[in-house]
C-alpha cells in the first residue's frame, strides 16, 4: 500500500477470482461457473461488423440491446439497464441505494463480492447464517428493513427460492430495496422478474456470463421498476456512460437471438449436473440440491482442500473456499457429460488411493 | 429520483456525453473527439479468435496487453494497469487517492468528468481557473498540497503544458498525487511517462479511444509507479476483476502491434487540423492553439451555440458547451481533411447569410 492510498480503503478486502490458469497446461476447467459451450453462432458473427467501426463510441443508451432484452423478459427497455457484467449492476445497487441509513443484508454464504462491494462504497452491512443445510430461511429477512441482497439460485449452494418466498421478503420491506441476484436462474430456478412489476423496491439482476456463453464479454443487466432504473443510471452516467462496448453489445444482441441455442446447451448441462450428481452420490459425497450450472459437495473421507489440490494435480480445476462453514466443501462446474465423466473417474481414483 | 435514492448522492450531476445520432440521419460526426479511420487491420483480425472464446472469463491480469503496452512505453508490467476506458483508471484515481484529508484540484475548463468523479465519490475539490488565453498557470499548482488532475493536453482547449513544466507541478507535490490525462497525447504533445521512473506520485493516463480508433472497444490505461499500480489494482478487484473483457483485450492487442498504422493515421489528422485552423482563420475565426485532434473556436460575428445548431441542421455535429467562458466555442474533431473541407464551406456559407 502506498502512501498516498486513501484511509478510507484501509480495511478493504478485494474480491479474489477463481484461478484463469494461462496455457502452460490444459485443464478440464470447472472452477468459475463458465459455459462448456463456445457463443452462440449469431454472437460470433456480429463481431466482425461491430468491429470494422470500433472508432465511433459505442451508443451509451444501448438502446437496441436493451429493448431486446425487455421484449425478451416481457417488460418495458425503461424497466432494462444493460451493464457491464452483473457486478456492475450489484455495485450500482450498492452505490445508489445503500448508505449509513440504509445498510446492507446478505446471507453468510453466498457470491463473495457483495462485501465487497460494501466495503469498498462503506456501507454498514450484516450476514445473516444460512440454515444448517445451507438453505436461506425466509422469516430472517421478513420485515427486516436493510436492503437485502439474495443470490437465487444461491452461490455456491446452488440452492433456490420459489418465487412466492421471493415476494414475501420484497411485500414485507417496502421502505428497502430488495435485490434478486438471479445470475444461475436458467438453470432450474424460476426468475421473479414479473414481480418488478407489482414491487416498486425489487431489482432483479441477470448476466450473460452463463447460459449464454459470454462471460468474456461482460454483460450483465439488472431488471426493476423504471424509478430504480433511472436512479441507477444516474450512477452509470456518473461513472461510465459508455459502460457496454459496441463488441459486448453485437454478442448480447447475436446471443438472445439465438435463444434455442441457450436452452438446448442449458438441457445438457442440467442432465450434465444429473448424472454427476447421481455419481458422486454413489461415490459417497453429500451435496445440496443445486438448481445452478455447479454442484456444491463434500465427501466424508476427504478433506475439501485436500481434494481440491488433489484434483488440481490430476488437471481438474474446482474451486475451493477457505471459509469456516464451507471449508470442507468444493463447487463444482457443471461442464461436458465427458468433462464430468472425467472428474467422476477422477475423484474415484483419489479416493481409491486414499481409502 | 426514487425515494429509495441514496441522500449521499443528491447533488450528484451526471457527465452528459456527445451526442450519438441514430441511423436516421448521416451526419458528419465532429463532435466526441472520435477517429475517423477505422481500428487496424490486426484489432479487427483478433477479434474472430477472441469471439470463438467468450463462453470463458477473460484473463483478470490482462496480461499479455499489459506486457505488450507496457513495453511499447518502456516501463514495466507491474507500473501498467489496464482499464475499461481511461475514464476508469481516472475515476480508480479518484477512487483509491483522494478523501476529505486529499481533496481534488482540477482547471475550470477541462474533462468535464473530473468534477463528476469527484462528487460521486463524495471528494472535495476545487477549480483553478485558466488563464484568459486558456493556458494552464503552472504556478497556480506548485505546492499546493492536493491532488492534481490535468488533461495533458487540455480539453477542450488542446492546449498542452511541456513535460518541464509537468515535471515542476509532480516535484513540488510530493505528498499529493499528480494525474496527467494523455487522452490526446499522441496528436502533438510529449508524454510524461519517462517521468515515472522518477516520481512515485505521478500517474500517467492514456486511451485507445482517439489515435488508436478504438473509442467503442474501451480500452485505457494508468502508468505510474507500482506502488500507486497496486493500490488502483485494488480498487479494481473491489469493483470489477475483469475490467477489460477478452474483445477489448484482442483489439488492443492489434492495435498495439499495429503502431504504423496509427501513426500514419495520426498524420493524415494532425495535416487536416492544420489545413481546417488556417482555412477557418482565414474565416475570422479565433482559435487555440491546439495540440489535439480537435480545434476550439470561436467567431465574432456568431454566437456560438448559433453556430452549433446551423451547422447542426446541415448535416455537420461539432461540440458545443453551454458554460460561462467557453459558450461562445465550439470544439470540432478534426475528421479526414474531405470532411475538413466540408466543413469550412458549410461555415462560409452561414457566415455568408448571416452577413
Amino acid at each position: 500500500m502506498s502512501k498516498f492510498f486513501s484511509k478510507r480503503h484501509s480495511a478493504l478486502v478485494p474480491y479474489v477470482p477463481g484461478e484463469q490458469p494461462q496455457a502452460t497446461r490444459k485443464y478440464i476447467k470447472l472452477n468459475t461457473n463458465e459455459s462448456p459451450f463456445p457463443p452462440s453462432p449469431s454472437a460470433q458473427e456480429n463481431l466482425a461488423a461491430a468491429g470494422r467501426n470500433l472508432q465511433l463510441y459505442s451508443d451509451p443508451k444501448c438502446k437496441r440491446l436493451t429493448e431486446l432484452f425487455a421484449e425478451y423478459n416481457g417488460v418495458e427497455p425503461e424497466e432494462v439497464l444493460m451493464t457491464n457484467g452483473s457486478d456492475e449492476i450489484l455495485n450500482f445497487a450498492f452505490m445508489a441505494f445503500c448508505d449509513e441509513a440504509h445498510p446492507a443484508v446478505f446471507p453468510d454464504i453466498t457470491y463473495g463480492f457483495y462485501p465487497v462491494f460494501a466495503q469498498l462504497n462503506r456501507i454498514p452491512y450484516e450476514t445473516i447464517p444460512l440454515r444448517e443445510d445451507f438453505s436461506v430461511n425466509v422469516e430472517d429477512y421478513i420485515g427486516i428493513g436493510k436492503n437485502i441482497f439474495i443470490a437465487n439460485p444461491n452461490a455456491p449452494t446452488g440452492i433456490a427460492l420459489t418465487v412466492a418466498e421471493i415476494e414475501r421478503i420484497v411485500a414485507s420491506n417496502p421502505d428497502n430495496i430488495v435485490v434478486i441476484d438471479e445470475a444461475y436462474v436458467d438453470f432450474g430456478a424460476e426468475s421473479c422478474i414479473p414481480l418488478i412489476k407489482k414491487y416498486k423496491n425489487l431489482i432483479v439482476t441477470q448476466t450473460f456470463s452463463k447460459s449464454r456463453s459470454l462471460a468474456g464479454a461482460r454483460l450483465g443487466a439488472g431488471i426493476a421498476d423504471r424509478e430504480l432504473i433511472n436512479d441507477m443510471n444516474t450512477i452509470k452516467y456518473s461513472t461510465n456512460p459508455y459502460n457496454v462496448n459496441a463488441m459486448t453489445m453485437a454478442a448480447g444482441i447475436g446471443a438472445l437471438t439465438d435463444d434455442e441455442y441457450m436452452k438446448n446447451n442449458r438441457d445438457v448441462i442440467i442432465s450434465s449436473r444429473e448424472y454427476a450428481s447421481d455419481e458422486l452420490k454413489k461415490l459417497g459425497f453429500e451435496m445440496t440440491d443445486s438448481s445452478a450450472n455447479f454442484i456444491f459437495a463434500k465427501h466424508p473421507g476427504i478433506d475439501g482442500k485436500e481434494l481440491y489440490l488433489e484434483l488440481k494435480e490430476r488437471g481438474i480445476l474446482v474451486r475451493h473456499f477457505d471459509l469456516p462453514r464451507i471449508c470442507q466443501y468444493n463447487r463444482i462446474t457443471v461442464g461436458l457429460p465427458e468433462q464430468m465423466q472425467a472428474l467422476v473417474e477422477t475423484v474415484r481414483e483419489i479416493l481409491e488411493e486414499k481409502a
